[in-house]
């Protein structure tokens, strides 16, 4: 069976893909190595259009129900190994030596955020550490907050939450804050934030929440505290495209490279969308918009093709 | 005083742009004729993702109480007569003599489908008349129904339609089918398309839903009946931007062209999102992914101006 459409990936983007496409009467198959995917670590939405308050995991539920409405198949616990073109057909060769065959296909894997292997990252994930401040900065009116890292998204984390925070430092592992000069002058124009150099994260401790960080100045070769409340960590994210080896055009930051009216890659007939692409704003509702378009393109590349 | 931000427009893109606005802690105002626009006309939304099935006025009033909640003030019933830059700020001059200052502005002021002004389009909206197949044609599966138009999205709206209904009629009020030869080829060959040319539609007639519709068919200069369930007319769009007289650089069709990942428009400063902008697909969940967008870049241009 050659399916109109396979959808990498279910998390927002392709679950909204999913449901366009179904209603486009494509026949689609969603391949996920889990549904959800980020979202699901989200413990409050509240900048969902339409849903005042929701866990990221009901959202998510929410979205699978619709998806199974459409008698769309999901496959989860795959993962694929590579794509290859075949005349007119794509190859998708799954781990597990299963080769399914699809028309179209539509790339939607996401990205992780960079960790941190130290101890407490885990532990008090949505409990005072965070990987967004455009999603978690709210919750932290009033309070001591530390984010890590020392670029341009740890800036416009620390300027996300001057907004709300009380206290922001900003924590370099290098001897120097590498972020826009610009972002930076407006950090210090706030008086709320401090920068922390040649400071390296060494542990985050507390009770029922964050309570303080413990990391290692490496100048004066001693560790210090921090009484924080929140942890953002803005050390980069890595998008989902390692199975991908030279199928697609990337940019410098291995995110797929589309046309962001059609969502078109650099591969007639492969399409992708949301947080695995170079769009510049990773958020649920943007992706979920975002998975519809690529589902849309997909059926008229259909129509063309046929 | 002078807004952050002024939202033109009321729709699912203006009132997701207020979300993110007010998470950014921006002074935000929305102008807007009515809170809503198209999304109130539609009786059933199955494709919003996260929401299985729900009435575009309760999309709307669910987005209008999230907005509320972040306390951005929203005014109804208010026409923008235009924008002039007053240096670092603009001016919005409203119809009732009034004057607004903002430091950024996003345009989300949608669009409205070219109407009919024929008897039955209005009493049978929702009840057999739609304006779009991509939300609409699940509905119609095993009917036959007519599309009014004889242009590209004549041909796609028919080519939607074969995958739902029986039959197809397109008819086109001038003497042959505009659309592309391939979209004609493939209505052909479904087997299920009529097309019906010099014909002009003069009545829409039913009961509680429509029944058939009357037209004219100009070469024999006679009036015939259609027996259908459906009516989709798709004889094009207006966006509303003629309060921007000149302001922007728009398409042909009249649409503001954005820079599609960002939402700027050709001026610093003002930002688009939804129906209005060119983007290529007009949907509601696609819509309130551009408003996030445009408010985030708004927050953005602020921190660097500033």
């Amino acid at each position: 069976m050659i399916y109109d459409v396979v959808i990498i990936g279910g998390a927002s983007a392709g679950l909204t893909a999913a449901i366009y496409a179904a209603r486009k009467k494509l026949n689609a198959l969603i391949l996920a190595r889990q549904i959800g995917g980020q979202s699901l670590l989200a413990e409050r939405i509240d900048n969902f259009p339409g849903i005042e308050s929701i866990s990221g995991k009901d959202l998510i539920d929410n979205m699978r129900r619709q998806v199974e409405k459409y008698g769309v198949p999901a496959r989860e616990d795959t993962e694929v190994e590579s794509i290859k073109k075949k005349g007119e057909i794509f190859l998708i060769k799954l781990r597990k030596r299963e080769n399914i065959e699809a028309k179209t296909i539509i790339i939607a894997t996401g990205k992780s955020y960079r960790n941190l292997d130290i101890p407490g990252v885990k532990e008090f994930k949505n409990k005072g550490v965070s990987f967004c401040t455009t999603c978690d900065a709210p919750f932290f009116e009033g309070k001591n907050v530390v984010v890590i890292g020392g670029g341009n998204s740890a800036l416009n984390a620390a300027l996300d939450l001057v907004k709300y925070a009380n206290k922001i430092y900003v924590l370099a592992r290098g001897p120097k804050i590498k972020g826009d000069e610009l972002l930076q002058e407006k950090a210090k124009q706030s008086g709320k934030v401090e920068f922390l150099v040649n400071a390296e994260l060494k542990e985050i401790e507390g009770s029922a929440f964050v309570e303080k960080i413990i990391y290692k100045d490496k100048e004066e070769g001693k560790e210090k505290e921090l009484e924080v409340a929140g942890v953002f960590i803005n050390i980069g994210w890595m998008p989902a495209t390692g199975f991908l080896r030279g199928l697609l055009n990337l940019n410098d930051a291995g995110e797929i490279i589309i046309n962001p009216r059609t969502n078109e890659t650099s591969v007639p007939g492969i399409f992708a969308a949301g947080d695995v692409t170079d769009i510049k704003y990773k958020q649920c509702v943007i992706a979920a918009g975002e998975g519809a378009k690529a589902a849309l393109s997909a059926a008229n590349y259909l129509v063309a093709s046929n």
